[in-house]
């Protein structure tokens, strides 16, 4: 749930940049009083994301606007399905409508492509698919909503909310134990510590210095292979880099425990979704 | 240009997604007084976007920190190619990292995929491929730099700057004439009028009303060649919806003026860009 | 229509100026339950200009305040005529009352003066009465409404909507064929090509490089006869610079198309607006 | 003089309402390594006022540009005086000129009216002019310092800085007595007791009840002589309402201690100043 | 009565704070539907303070939730009290839940604590104690607000709302005489002149500069008595620095008018309320 | 290490405070020329902290001023030492003090705590003291760094960065192994799992769940030695509520591995910190 506070900020900023300067063809052509019903609906498939940031903007135009949700977030839309109903001043409706598009054509896209990585894992497996920090720059409280909405799981939220040692920390640190003992020294208790591995060599240091989750970057699949054989189930395995759909169902069948896929928020296509507008009286 | 209060406010928000409570592995890990050098460079082919914002998510972090442009934007890379060199404390070249590659990638991603548009105009052509509104809500300014940078153009930025009549305000306004006359009347004198035309039998009708650009909205190649015969250069002929790349040379054969495509913006990957530290000093 | 988003964030802006630290008298004098009406009255002839933002601003004191409208915008009021009138709590009638003045007056006096100079183009008169970027910084959306409000029609709102070259653009291009050309290349086609004329000789250039409108900057009556003759309708006519309120019939019946008022936004005397309470109950 | 931070959120709202879809003309025109001087200078005698703001528009917009001052705020100024001169990337130049013009010439121009009410006093007068709280939304703080800086005062700056009771609060209160001494018992200590009063028989009640301020509210020049000989210096007289640039010196020669003057700030006209540039290099 | 839009906007912030990255417990273990009820209580003595941030913190993250009063600012309740209940969808109870609480149990710790100095007052005594500006960075107007709510009163808020020449202003102006006279002449005529002394040598010289109050600053008991009796009313008498509450009986006493207390914004402990949840449905 | 623009952000935030409306006795008494320097001493000791927050705040005022650092963030100082020295424009310097002194007063009050708690552990004793939530709404990333400073750990940072569950997330799953095994399902998996304990008889059911931190909550020692022995190193040991000093060699003793401390924050008292200004010149 994204708080209330949260999406009318980001809506008001939105909105913003279509409306800086009002709307100089809808005050030219549509009276002040003219009323209509604009009906949202998916054209192509889609897992449905962003109900209550489409009502927030058509709110944050006119709060005399009123919208109907006829989905849930996470719903599985077909082409033509009727998703949202909004009603009200035919000005406001203009005005609102691309931005509340641009958020949920958005944002349904990453919902989207998440479940279909999600659905590519083998019936019953526990891995699970997770975003990464790569996300759009303003948007990321927003992405993280869709991927968990498809049927993902969230990777760590920023860099202060747990521990993710690079290769840059390690040499910053002179070496994996090393890094490790400091982490565990100085972050806080409540997250686990988690190193990224370039290379099979460096595994057996990580698994001494107790790291609770092992990221194996850019490993092909014999050598993640080979990895969660030496690791036997005494860290977590999280698998990143190159991951193509394709590549989901062997991975988990390896018994990776995560799989964290930058594209999902990054190169998600924006989903199909369009408004129609029906007058219901000029005003 | 964008304006530099303008980057600045962008990259402020982008960072504090990342952090809001700092960062625990670079603080723990990373002595205060470590010094190294970033080396950011392309990981496959792109039009480069964004130094300025990039040297400006370092700066806003740690103003110690000093980035050099090894490109301009606008310039085509290969893999390999060193794009930009940061250098000063470790721990702000690491807490930046994410956010300035977030931001390059991004924008990096829509000038390439604008420059295969473009790329794929007949030599010589005057046809100009556009953005549309379809942006990524809180990037609009920086998306349409992009465009630009791919060598696209931009369409109108805002429901303020220019006319655009669509479906709804012909329905609204009770025609295409009296929805061309009222906006000829009210709008600035500035703004071009556009019109969207659903079907080749709307055409006369606004060319009558002296129309200065008429929208074919998803028109099939020999619907926009007989409308581009009607119209024979009494309006600029703009085409939208369902444009696909292998589309456009014939679209510009045809002596379409403009071509506008929104998954510039809404569907272009994030172009792949890699940062590497060199550690100068451990402090 | 402004959105209600951009109400809200002025109104909170402006409250802030007043309201930082309370209300000293109000506190001390004035009982927490006691209720009031303010009647809100013109005390000289004024085009009603701001409704929605002096609502907007009691609500943001005290959301349970209501606010009557007795006038629309657009309405010429009379000395004595009720515009608005507030109900409900008087310590936020008597917090809110400077900051909604100050905004309806302001946009007020700026709608007045905007009829002023609307009433003196001669009857039937095709010609435009605009205003400029000459706005007061922060209020340029509501300046340019209040502009309508008044019968006048906006210019271009910001240097990113249209293009209108000036004599530094020009000297920068190398000439006008050459500025024109490249503005006609680069700038989105949804914008008309304005040029600024300074001298009647660089008409024919302008005309030739088929400029959409020519700016007459600080013309006399005679030049500006004298160019309109030699443009014979192949541009719109812009007179601006030096326009006197005894200019406009003169200038309208020599067929200028638009005449640009800067002093409408950045010279208006505040409209003349008082409130009076009425105590309903002492709390 | 007002902090830099204040000044640099200013300006960059305003930056933001001309740039926040950039500058189509110049970028269309004037090549990115074009360089230019600014001249900026006054076309009519003012009381100059925003040098910092200024020279902080430039900067906010292009951090390479550099602004001489070549006058102090307070200065007077004569047609034809150089004011500032800013150097740099002509596109910067161009994209900062008009937000920062329209800062400076609000201000002067009010500068230069409160200039003109204090020269009105007769030599030697100790009567000041002030402000009131009738200033432009967002701007109050320049707006005030633009009237010290015409060698007027300011009154209070806001609802929270200092007690004055208007007729509205004495209703509330029940009469001057109580208002007065409610107000003494609550208000912070700092604050001198200010009472407007309507009517003459008004005074004896609020002096009795030792106000420090009184306000004669829409008094003729008769009433004012009665009510300072009444008064006897046993509190401040300050008169307001309907003042006129020509009674200035009769309400100074009647020993009024205070005249505050909505008008200086709301109807102020904005100063004639413009800006020149000069091409140093094509780019 | 602090405005509704300060609320907002300090809510929002606060919020921010704890939600930028949502609640991973409650939205892991809590049902969107489940429903509860929240009875926030006292676990100490003291007075309340804060029901309507509390409670516009709950309707900040989810306008569905329902807040009662069962109290009121500035009542004093007992360890059990219950003060508030909050009802509706359970995620959103807890998501609000310490933000809701570090709000009121700072602020009525403030009260708490001025209520104690309030206390020590002899019985009928007109001196009065009030806060500084030594409050804490960004909550300056709420705990001014807790202060009168514990039966404090409030000095200056501000630099700009009223004169106070402190020991480095008398250096600047070249004496007591000077710095009082300067300030006269410049500052509005509505603020008094109050003055720090540190010396009871610098008495005579200020008193014969007609200041309006006194700030003995650090002085004992003894001096504050040998400066009353000097004084003799012919100013208010201020002390501040080093103030205990022991000593407010005899400071009171000895007719001083005004104690000033950075203690009670800067070092006053949160006061100890807690919430209790219970379901009603578990959705 | 606190970014820049947060710290930044944070200062301009402050000083709107204190200076909305500029400050009078500085723009009366002191010359715009006048230059001095301030030195910021310890008046009691203490554990210092925000010198880069010190330094923006004066930089934010004036970019003139500079500011000197005599002291590292971390560093005990005694009554007297010189922590940091400004220089530059007096009214600058006197303007920015309160707000200054305020920040490194609440932070090195806070960082002097906690030393104190951490100075309470037996030598060499594993146990931290850490944080909580309970912070100072807007400025818990301030307030998580002088923790730090002082020696202490932080806790998670928000509700979206660690799982914490608690009796009403227990209630609402049907128990603690229910509440467990959801938090393990859908949690980011960087998060350890951690669980609140009010009853000695729930330990087992959340150790058979595997948690990895359990917390004793209003434990008395005899609880929490039991508890510990019970647990066997199977969970990390927290212990929170009703901390005093007092109990920290014991509870540390008793082998627990984290004391949160809620104290550290929302109670620290201010430090003493003063700021003496030396004339320079009196311009």
């Amino acid at each position: 749930m994204i708080p209330d506070f949260v999406i009318t900020e980001l809506v008001d900023r939105a909105l913003a940049e279509d409306l800086h300067a009002g709307d100089l063809t809808t005050e030219a052509l549509v009276s002040a009083e003219a009323r209509g019903i604009a009906r949202i609906t998916a054209k192509s498939p889609l897992v449905v994301c962003g109900s209550r940031i489409l009502a927030r903007t058509f709110y944050q135009v006119d709060p005399g606007l009123r919208v109907e949700e006829h989905v849930n977030d996470g719903d599985l839309a077909q082409p033509g399905d009727l998703l949202w109903l909004a009603e009200g001043r035919t000005r406001g409706l203009l005005m609102a409508e691309r931005t509340a598009l641009n958020f949920v054509q958005h944002l349904s896209g990453i919902a989207t492509l998440t479940r279909s990585y999600v659905d590519a894992l083998p019936k019953g497996s526990q891995t699970r698919i997770t975003d990464t920090r790569k996300t759009t720059p303003g948007l990321r409280q927003l992405e993280r909503y869709a991927v968990r909405l498809g049927g993902g799981h969230n990777h760590r939220d920023s860099l202060g909310s747990a521990v993710l040692i690079k290769e840059n920390h390690i040499t910053a640190a002179g070496g994996v134990k090393p890094a490790l003992d400091r982490a565990r020294q100085h972050a806080p208790h409540t997250s686990r510590l988690e190193i990224e591995i370039e290379r099979l060599d460096q595994l057996s240091d990580a698994l001494a210095a107790r790291a609770d989750i092992l990221l194996l970057d850019n490993f092909n699949d014999a050598d993640v292979e080979a990895a969660v054989k030496q690791i036997k189930g005494r860290a977590l395995v999280e698998v990143s880099g190159g991951i193509s759909l394709e590549r989901i169902p062997h991975l988990a069948a390896l018994g990776v425990d995560v799989i964290s896929v930058g594209a999902l928020a990054h190169s998600a296509k924006a989903a199909d979704i369009s408004l129609r507008l029906e007058s219901l009286s000029q005003g």
